[in-house]
């Protein structure tokens, strides 16, 4: 089995160090062939360790001084904090000592670091934030979710052609589908960009594109890949989870009401368990920055140690699929 | 008590004229200072209307023969129709022989005949169509969801000063506060768009501007008028339509999945049926179109009569409140 190294920052998220760090124990324990750097500061990192067993050849401690704050001003912390967890774990790969960066940190610093210290793919134009979104089918892939606002028609491009790469290795499904998120389903509608980009994904013959997928099909897992500008995909995502935490709230409240609803509760609760569990953001662990010499795998910020380790053990099926490779292929192809 | 005059499309909608017709019925039933001015095919307007009691002076039949389809381009159909149901009932309104306009039928005809027809307020550049969203805490209207994307930050301005006269108006709510949405809460976020708009909100005096609004906020009821750019508004709109379907549709799979969760779920109904009605769309009827010389009230195309019937009923307090006036003030005053 090939070794698949994981530098996790382990400074970054709501609940670092104690939550990265027991991800980290969990991860190595559910597949042995990972090992898990954990960088950030060693002594915290340490006695945090301290409390689990481990095969301590599968977890390395690497110190890195200083973190990288959720307000900070990204390009500023990613040039001025150099022995930063983050920075210090994005120079593990770009240095091949790692093949993945796990980090739940700042989405911003993330997403510049990414570009600044592992690099863009050869040909790639922008990187692309790429989430799983639960849906009634299953899962689609929202591209971009990043904050490289105000895209061009060619990064759209190449978010369709990374998207697809990643969905058929990762998911397993030959040819998957390719929908723009638009405000209508006919060719002439939606604005400037969606209209510029269309004819560019109709006409690429590598892509299965459906055309036009309206934001209320999504739910219902209108298409495979759903590709659209940052801006459009950060709202649907946080809107997603902004409505399925109310949802979720409102449904709890209602059935602990009073005797008579706790007692039906209990009843129906296996049921709508699986509501639960089908639309659960986090269930996927993190997203992928796609179209990097080397993984970089954004975790949501509030992490604890289930989404840190699945999170971390997405790097395998990268890995072993070789998606960067074959991003590399499909772009050269164009 | 003033009266009130709509003109209805009746031929508008996905079950139309069967539950237009029936729509006014119920709306001059419950406010007998309506009179709702049904426009369509006379002949079946007239058969449907033969089944129901009502009081004759409160509805009248105008013929028109053509009628709009949902596929039509807008601005070819109203140009062209000139006997559509829709035109003709926005030629009541231009003529000053009714208040208002309802129509369940195309929006982008709506949007285009509201403009092309009944016409601007003098000085707003572009009509906002607003619909309310249902929140945790109430409703936040929503604008601009329209057809009229790429919209400049002049514009979002407008939509704002005309989002706040209307929501302080129908909803009683002095200084009502204004969010942009956003990809981020802090000033330097988002994109082009939003960058240059957020001064302008911030330094116009009359508006109680309180910054950006995550998406993961609005379920939540972030602000009272939510100002995004059409696209945007539109794929919120249609994803919380999404969303709410799928997820009322699993909850209703789960509770009748076998004996014991039936059981379970005639003992929760009555608390979940608060959590359907809280996010009902469709709730609040019709979106107005603002901005324009008289009251344009767009209504779901899947409308029933219940939702007609509010549509209409929307009418009396936009009448009464003077929303017009309080616009043209308002934009006059900068």
């Amino acid at each position: 089995m090939e070794q698949v190294v994981v530098a996790l920052d382990a400074m970054g998220g709501d609940y670092a160090p104690e939550e990265t760090v027991k991800g980290a124990v969990e991860a190595v324990a559910e597949h042995p062939e990972i090992k898990v750097i954990l960088v950030g500061k060693e002594e915290s990192i340490r006695s945090c360790l301290a409390g689990y067993t481990y095969a301590e050849e599968n977890i390395d401690v690497v110190n890195a001084t200083e973190v990288i704050d959720m307000g900070e001003v990204p390009t500023k912390a990613i040039r001025e904090k150099k022995d930063s967890s983050l920075v210090v774990a994005m120079k593990l790969v770009r240095e091949g000592q790692a093949d993945a960066v796990v980090s739940a940190g700042s989405t911003g610093a993330i997403l510049v670091g990414g570009q600044m210290i592992v690099g863009r793919i050869k040909g790639i134009k922008r990187p692309a934030l790429a989430p799983f979104l639960p849906s009634k089918q299953g899962f689609s892939l929202l591209i971009d979710c990043g904050a490289n606002v105000d895209a061009r028609p060619e990064h759209l491009l190449q978010f369709a052609q990374m998207g697809s790469v990643y969905f058929e290795h990762v998911m397993g499904k030959k040819n998957p589908t390719v929908g723009i998120v638009n405000i209508g389903t006919e060719e002439e509608k939606g604005n400037q960009l969606v209209k510029e980009t269309y004819p560019l994904l109709r006409d690429c013959k590598a892509l299965n594109f459906i055309g036009s997928v309206e934001a209320r099909e999504i739910p219902k897992g209108g298409a495979d890949i759903l590709v659209c500008e940052a801006f459009v995909g950060n709202v649907i995502l946080k809107f997603f989870e902004g409505v399925a935490k109310t949802f979720l709230g409102c449904i709890k409240e209602g059935l602990m009401a009073n005797l008579r609803t706790k007692l039906g509760a209990a009843m129906v609760k296996p049921a709508l368990k699986g509501l639960v569990n089908t639309f659960d953001v986090s269930s996927q662990g993190g997203a992928p920055l796609l179209g990097l010499n080397g993984l970089v795998v954004k975790a949501h910020g509030n992490s604890k140690s289930s989404e840190i380790k699945t999170a971390i053990c997405q790097c395998i099926t990268f890995k072993k699929n070789n998606i960067n490779d074959r991003i590399r292929d499909m772009i050269q192809k164009g």
